[in-house]
């Protein structure tokens, strides 16, 4: 087992990391930047390294800085957490080069998971089912009836060149095709100077579902279920809720069958997450796989009791995993909160917390490296807490998770927390019958 | 289901019943001592009314007050947590009187088991293990040689008026017990003017291990495995933990069976707990039966899921429980913080918390009434906080737990964690293997 772990990373997640070490007996490195110095990842590891000033690519980005603070602690492997170097293959490359043990994927794993195209052909060879469409662009509007009538509509074309949903047309069935084709190719010409267009299988009230992995280093790979992450702000999740109200065991056999044949596919060693599309047929299709921890990772611990870092860890020091798979013995749910003001367009809100307070009790989990006093630097992402609620029933975290949301005193700040007690007492959210799209129409005003 | 609930307590066991009956939609009132004033659980409540000044019999204990405030504030359910009014017979049947549903026994239940001895002869009949011995007073050697000839060396002998260990002795075979008469019989005349001598069966290396029951209006109880309170400072617990280091699926069962045997002998409504004796053969003897909440209630709750509190007041508004039992599928412990000095005797340590930081992350929950700024009162009993934590097995439990301890920053007063951290690295602690006599040689020095 290592003897010391450098954690290159801040945040919650840098302390998430060190309690495990601790649970663990393994000695923690933290690294931090000149505007965390006094964050609680750094008074809580046993050694600390400065390792520049923000911006990021002057320290936690920076290789160089946490190779060097590496070597001078004597740290014999490293943890990137989430975001900055966790998916970085050169990262990954240099810790092997110097002997030290990166806790995540092989640079070549990195590699093939982080180019798109790539991935889905690695995917789609393996037998998971991704999103069928064109490949590359299309010649003509007989090509595209000729594909959609293979495929079945609803179809989508999209600009090759586009983006914010221009040069993009869904398209119901063939009699509509010739007019989307050429409104699409128009709309496109006129805003990109590209007319290109491609074809998609149009995803159906999709919900974002993503299955949990973990690999060890002899080949073997288990799921830990689905995680539901349908409740997005431009595609920035805000909660995360297991087991999915829409995945029925059936469908959590057949999706986790899916992830294993994909990891598997790349001999993925360590934790991952394999996202999904799941249209309102029950039909999934791959999106990509995360080569790393996910900040939405408590909630399968939550209803599987394994402690997914100390997975990660054992599994990168070569211990074997047993290879079974784990379905969720209850329901958990996160919310994140954000130093962001949700009745102003979830402007930033960084600065001094002057009082703080958490909830606690029964079912309530906090993952947090805030603390009254604390300054939060307008450097970094802004999320100061996890929420984590687990229960019985869906129902039951629903009205525990509004309870412990209703505890949170955090003054000097403005936060999220209002939003997601309004999301708790929202017929809708309480349906579970949402999809990505839900809070483009959510009300927040007046929050 | 109860609309308002009036919750006769303070400190942490209020703000938890507060948790529950939010959860449940139910509306609070808090009851307090103009002591108590700036307490959490009057923050957290829907109403909050003043009930006197300390000490407890002017305001916790006052009955009429505690009527009062139920009647102004049209609650339809009293919760008396632990401690103060839980077990008072009188104060349960004016609350029937009063058309007031209280969330616990009755009166007749509560003065069955609040006498020892007609406890143990209900029990005895019930057919409950009790603790072998003479029908009250010896008449003579030869009457204990025989008695202890049936029930099997060793025996003690105890003074009816003794105390403190004091007209006491051990007798190992028949060959000691005319001398150990002689000096019971001569030190107890000296110290207290009597010299009157029971007999009981002396339970060797005892560890006090309670089985939690739940019972509902209709006759079915069930149990919820064990707890094991065996790590006690003068009859204090201070940690307690399950399932039990000692306590095999068999001897759970028998236990089991027995604390409902006990239950239903006395159709025992709601939640309450048969504490044991159980010596170093796995023999068990009943001790007491406690018909409310507990202090250490929550580890159960981290090993079978259930909401306690939830499940008191479901029980007490006429639902039914489905009388399965329920083994623990993972293991808790709980460790009480208390405002005391354990380096000096465990002196209390009252005044106002300067700062507060608590534990977080997997698998720790935190349950406590203060907050940073917040003045302890001299009034009250001192534990400010439990800390709960689950795990997979009893050395992840351990080792989480010293985890958790380490995140404590409690300023401006003393407190009991550092006892708590050396205990968890104590290897006898370790081993699982102590008595309720483990303390007595504990090395408290320079805490």
């Amino acid at each position: 087992m290592f003897k010391k772990i450098l954690i290159a990373n801040r945040g919650e997640i840098a302390l998430r990391i060190i309690r495990t070490c601790r649970e663990m007996g393994i000695k923690t490195v933290a690294v931090y930047s000149t505007a965390d110095r006094d964050s609680l990842h750094v008074r809580f590891a046993d050694e600390a390294v400065c390792i520049g000033p923000p911006p990021s690519r002057q320290s936690y980005l920076s290789i160089p800085n946490i190779i060097s603070a590496a070597e001078i602690t004597n740290a014999d492997a490293i943890h990137p957490g989430y975001g900055f170097l966790s998916e970085n293959a050169e990262f990954s490359r240099i810790c092997a080069e110097y002997g030290i043990k990166f806790i995540g994927a092989t640079a070549e794993q990195i590699n093939f998971m982080g180019d798109k195209s790539t991935a889905k052909a690695t995917m789609k060879a393996a037998g998971v089912p991704v999103i069928p469409g064109s490949e590359g662009l299309l010649e003509s509007v007989e090509e595209g009836k000729e594909l959609a009538k293979g495929i079945g509509y609803p179809v989508i074309v999209k600009a090759t060149a586009g983006g914010g949903g221009r040069g993009m047309r869904i398209i119901k069935d063939e009699s509509e095709f010739q007019k989307a084709w050429d409104d699409a190719k128009m709309e496109s010409g006129a805003a990109f100077g590209n007319d290109g267009l491609y074809l998609e299988k149009f995803v159906e009230e999709p919900r974002h579902i993503e299955i949990q992995v973990v690999g060890d280093q002899y080949g073997t790979v288990c799921h830990l279920s689905e995680r539901d992450c349908s409740i997005q702000r431009r595609h920035q999740k805000l909660v995360e809720e297991t087991p999915s109200p829409i995945v029925s065991p059936e469908l959590r056999e057949r999706m986790g069958e899916a992830a294993i044949r994909g990891a598997s596919a790349i001999a993925y060693e360590g934790a991952g997450t394999i996202e999904f599309l799941v249209d309102k047929y029950g039909e999934f299709y791959f999106m990509e796989m995360n080569t790393r921890i996910q900040v939405e990772h408590p909630i399968t611990e939550e209803v599987t009791d394994f402690d997914l870092i100390k997975e990660q860890i054992k599994v990168a020091a070569g211990e074997r995993i047993s290879g079974q798979n784990y379905s969720p013995k209850l329901y958990a749910m996160e919310c994140r909160i954000n130093a962001e003001d949700p009745a102003n367009g979830f402007r930033p809100s960084p600065g001094k917390i002057t009082q703080l307070h958490f909830p606690g009790g029964h079912g309530v989990r906090i993952d947090s490296h805030v603390y009254a006093g604390y300054t939060i630097p307008p450097n970094y992402d802004s999320m100061i807490a996890k929420v984590i609620v687990s229960g019985q029933s869906r129902e039951e975290v629903t009205t525990r998770m509004k309870r412990a949301l209703q505890e949170f005193v955090i003054e000097g700040i403005k936060t999220t927390i209002p939003f997601h007690i309004r999301l708790m007492d929202d017929a809708g959210f309480q349906s579970g019958m949402f999809t990505t799209k839900y809070l483009e129409t959510f009300d927040f005003s007046g929050l």
